[in-house]
C-alpha cells in the first residue's frame, strides 16, 4: 500500500566541514590524524548519488509518495516544534522545572524525536514501560502490536522529583546546559533498577556496560511524557551529516527508487565477510524479482563499550570500504543510527530491527549473537548465539519485516578470500573473530590477504597504534609523576 | 459463540474416602487431626449441587454444547491416551529412555495433560520457551496470540541427555518409579538458568522459593516434546476429588447453567474480606445483567513455600467458610488448581488468569500484589503491588478475559466487620495482613470479631498449635539426643 508522508519538518541538518572532535561516547581518538577525513570520499559518494541531499532544507508541506514499508503505528513520528513556535515554546520551557540529561539521555531524545521508536511519542510512561519490559511490545488502540523491546525511559533523582512537584511539564537540559526540549503531561513512577536490568538483560551480573555507565548512577524514579524538541540534536563531531533521520532516509530511498531496502546494523569495522553477505543479499533480492534493492549500511552511533572501535574510526573505515569498491556506492547508503548500545542480545536486536522498519527497511540482516557480548563474569557468551535470530523471527510486531539470517562467512585459505563456510572442507576455513581482528590490528600483524580492503585495514592499524602511543605516553607520565 | 466440546476422555477420577496423608509439597501436617475432614461437608455440598459429579465416568464421545469462554487456541487440550491404547503405549514406553520427574515436574505433567496450559501440548520446545520468556505469549498459526507467561519446561541432567542420545521419544517416571507418560519428538536445548530466572522473576536474588526448590538443583538441559499421559495424575492425599480438570469444571459450569464464571485464585485462608469481594463481584455481575454468575474458588494446590498454610489445612478452612454460609454453596465451586507456585508476581498472575480461561472463567478477580512476596534479601515487596493488575490488564492473549481489580477490604472497627475501605474515615479501618493473621493464629490471639468465621479460624489455630507442639517435641528430642 502506498504511504503518504507529509513533509512538514524543516531539516536542521547542516553540512559542516569542521574538524571532527572525538566522538562523544567513545574513547577519545587522541593523537589520531585522519588525513583523508575532512575530505571523506564517502560524503561525496553519498551526495554525488543523491544531489538532492545537498539541499538539506526539504520543502515544507509537500507530500512524498512512497511504497516503502509502513512505519510502526502507520505514521512516522517526528516531535520537532514547528519553526514558527520555537521561540514561544522555548520561553515557556524556561519557566518549567528542569531535568538534566546525560549524554545517553540526549541520544534517546534524538532517537525518539526523529521517530526511530515510532509510534512512541516521548519517554515511556508506566503502561508503556511495563509492556516493553514484560511483552517486548506495545498494544495499539486498534488491538495490533508494535515491537518495543527496550524500555526507553528517563530517570530522575529524588531532588529533581521534588522540584517537579505537581508540575505537568518539564524542560530537558543538555549536559552543555541548553534547554532543548520539553516533556509534557508527565508521569513519575518508580525506577526498579534490579527488575529493569533482569528483564532486559536476563542477568543482573555486574559489568554490563550500559548498566554501569547509565542505569546504576541514575535516579530512583522514571519520568514519562510527550516530547517536544526545539531543534534536531547535533553532536558537532564532524559526523552529523551522516546522521540521517528516518524521514530523510525514506526520502532518499524514494529518490533512489528502491523497491527493497535491506538494513545492516553494525558496531564493528566492515570486513570482506560482511561485504560478501551484503552483496549476496542484494543478489538474492534481485533473484527474488526486486529491481533495485538498496543497502542501508547503518553503524550504531550512540554509546558503545570502551573496547569497541570508536564511531569516528569506524566511519573512516566504512568510507574506505566504499571507496575501495568492496560495497557498491550506487546501491548503498551509509548513515549513523543514533541509538546507544545496550549489549542486550535477543532483547536488543528487536529494537535494532524495529527502528529500521521506521527508517523504511523491509529486510533485516541478522547474524550470530546479535547485540551480544561475553558474559561479564563467566567464561561464556552472555546469550546463546542463535537466540537473537530465533527471537527476532518470532517477535510480536516484526511480522512485516523480512528477517535474513546470516550465512556464516569465514576466511577460505585456499581461495584466499572471505567466503561462505563450506562444512565439506571445514579445515580450509579460518574463523577470524572480532577479538582476533583487534589483536591483529593491535600487534601490527597483517590479517590474511582478502580479509579486509587494505585502506580500511590501515584505518584500524593507525587507531590501535595511536592507542598504544597514548598508553605509553601516559605510562611515561605516570613514571615521571611517581 | 457456542462451543462444542467433544467428550472423549474417560475420567480416571476416583472418589476415595481414605484418610488424607500430608500434602506432597507442604510442611507435613504432623500430628494434626481433622475430626471433620473425612466427612468434609464441602464434598457433600459440591456433589449435592451437582449430582452428576458423583458419576465420575463421563459418557464417551458425547458432545457438550457450551456458551463458556473459548479455551486458548480454540480447543481444550487433553493429553490422555485413549483407554484402548494404554497397554500398548505403556509397553512402548517401557523400552524408551527414562526421564525421572520431581514432584514439581509431575505437577506440571498434571497441568499440561488436563489442558490448563492449552494450546500447549507438552513441555515447551525451544521456540515456545523463547516466546514465553521474551513475550509472555505464543503466536498461533493464524497470527493471534495466546498468553503463556511462565516457561513450562522439563530439565534433565547431562547423564540423562546422554542416555537419550538420538532417541525421539522418552518415558516419564514419577518419583515413585511409575512410568506415567511419554514425551514424543523431543527436542533438547540448553537450560540457561540465570537467564530463565532473571526474565521470569525480574531478579536473580538468592531465596526465591521455586528457584531454590526446583530450578537450582535441576539439570543443565531442557527437553521439550509432545506429552501423552497414560492416566490422570492422582495424589492420594484425600483431596483428589477436589482436583477437577478444566473439562470437568466446564461441564459443571454448564450443568449449573452459569452465564458468567468468575475465578478467585488464592493460596491463603479465606477471610471475610475475600468473601466480601467475591460476594460483591457476584452482585456486580448480576447488576450487569448476568442471570447466574458462578464463583470458581480456586486454591492453588501445587508447590508452595514453607511458611504458607498447607493445602490440606486450607481446604479444611475453605470448607468451613462454605459450611458457615459466608460464601453461597449454590453459586460457588471449590476446586484445586494443580499448578505449582512461582511467586513471580506480574509474570505469574498472567499464568493464573490464563489457566482459568481454559477452565471456563471469563472474569478474573485480581488484588494487590498477586503472586507476590517480600524481596528475598531486601526489606521491600519484590514487586510493585500495583504492577500485577496493570500487567494483567495489558497482557497479550488475555483480551477476552474480564479483569476485575480488587477493591481494598479492611476491618471496619465501627461496624465490626470486613468492609471496603472508606478513605474518608481511614482511622476507623484496620488492615490485617497475612503476616498479622498468621501471628494471631500462632499466638492463639483472636482476630477482631467478623474477620473470619469462627469455625474457619479454628482450623488455622489448630494448625499452628500443631506446629508448635511439633516444634517443642523436636526441641525436646534434640535435648535428649544431645
Amino acid at each position: 500500500m502506498p504511504l503518504l508522508i507529509r513533509s512538514s519538518y524543516i531539516s536542521q541538518l547542516h553540512l559542516t566541514n569542521s574538524k571532527p572532535s572525538s566522538s562523544p561516547n567513545q574513547i577519545p581518538s587522541k593523537s589520531l590524524s585522519f588525513s583523508s577525513f575532512n575530505h571523506n570520499p564517502l560524503i561525496n559518494l553519498v551526495y554525488k548519488i543523491n544531489p538532492t541531499m545537498q539541499n538539506l532544507t526539504f520543502p515544507s508541506s509537500t507530500t512524498v509518495k512512497s511504497s516503502l514499508i509502513e512505519p510502526d503505528g502507520g505514521e512516522l513520528v517526528e516531535l520537532f516544534v514547528p519553526k514558527s513556535e520555537i521561540d514561544l515554546k522555548k520561553a515557556e520551557a524556561d519557566s518549567m522545572p528542569k531535568v538534566n540529561l546525560t549524554k545517553i539521555d540526549l541520544e534517546w531524545v534524538h532517537v525518539i524525536s526523529e521517530g526511530w521508536a515510532s509510534p512512541l511519542k516521548g519517554f515511556m510512561r508506566e503502561d508503556e514501560y511495563l509492556q516493553s519490559l514484560h511483552f517486548n511490545s506495545l498494544r495499539l488502540k486498534d488491538g495490533t502490536f508494535v515491537n518495543m523491546s527496550l524500555p526507553i525511559v528517563l530517570a530522575i533523582d529524588d531532588q529533581t522529583k521534588e522540584q517537579i512537584g505537581v508540575s505537568k511539564n518539564v524542560a530537558l537540559v543538555t549536559p552543555q546546559g541548553d534547554i532543548i526540549a520539553s516533556l509534557r503531561s508527565v508521569e513519575i513512577y518508580k525506577h526498579n533498577k534490579e527488575e529493569r536490568i533482569a528483564r532486559t538483560w536476563g542477568t543482573t551480573s555486574p559489568g554490563l556496560p550500559y548498566v554501569e555507565e547509565h542505569i546504576a548512577p541514575s535516579g530512583e524514579w522514571l519520568i514519562g511524557g510527550d516530547l517536544e524538541v526545539f531543534e534536531a540534536i547535533k553532536y558537532n563531531d564532524g559526523l552529523d551529516h551522516y546522521r540521517l533521520s528516518p524521514k530523510q532516509l525514506r526520502k532518499e530511498f524514494d529518490n533512489r527508487k528502491a523497491d527493497a531496502v535491506f538494513a545492516f546494523q553494525l558496531r564493528n569495522p566492515v570486513h570482506n565477510g560482511h561485504a560478501l553477505l551484503m552483496n549476496d543479499t542484494r543478489k538474492r533480492l534481485l533473484e527474488m524479482g526486486y529491481k533495485n534493492p538498496v543497502l542501508l549500511l547503518h553503524p550504531l552511533g550512540g554509546f558503545t563499550k570502551a573496547d569497541d572501535v570508536p564511531l569516528d574510526v569506524r566511519m573512516e573505515q566504512h568510507s574506505k570500504v566504499l571507496e575501495d569498491g568492496v560495497l557498491d556506492p550506487e546501491t548503498t547508503i551509509v548513515s549513523i543510527f543514533p541509538s546507544p548500545m545496550h549489549y542486550a542480545g535477543p532483547t536488543e536486536v528487536q529494537w535494532h530491527a524495529k527502528a529500521r522498519i521506521n527508517a523504511g527497511a523491509n529486510f533485516y540482516i541478522v547474524g550470530r549473537d546479535p547485540a551480544g557480548m561475553g558474559h561479564p563474569t563467566e567464561k561464556r557468551d552472555l546469550y546463546d548465539p542463535d537466540h537473537g535470530k530465533k527471537v527476532l523471527s518470532m517477535a510480536p510486531g516484526l511480522e512485516k519485516l523480512n528477517i535474513l539470517p546470516f550465512k556464516v562467512a569465514a576466511y577460505d585459505t585456499v581461495e584466499k578470500k572471505m567466503a561462505f563456510f563450506d562444512p565439506t572442507r571445514a579445515k580450509e576455513f579460518l574463523f577470524i573473530s572480532g577479538t582476533k581482528m583487534r589483536t591483529y590490528a593491535r600487534t601490527g600483524e597483517s590479517p590474511p590477504d582478502g580479509f579486509m580492503c587494505p585502506s580500511g585495514w590501515n584505518v584500524l592499524v593507525k587507531y590501535y597504534e595511536s592507542l598504544q602511543e597514548s598508553d605509553e605516553s601516559s605510562k611515561q607520565q605516570t613514571v615521571v609523576s611517581a
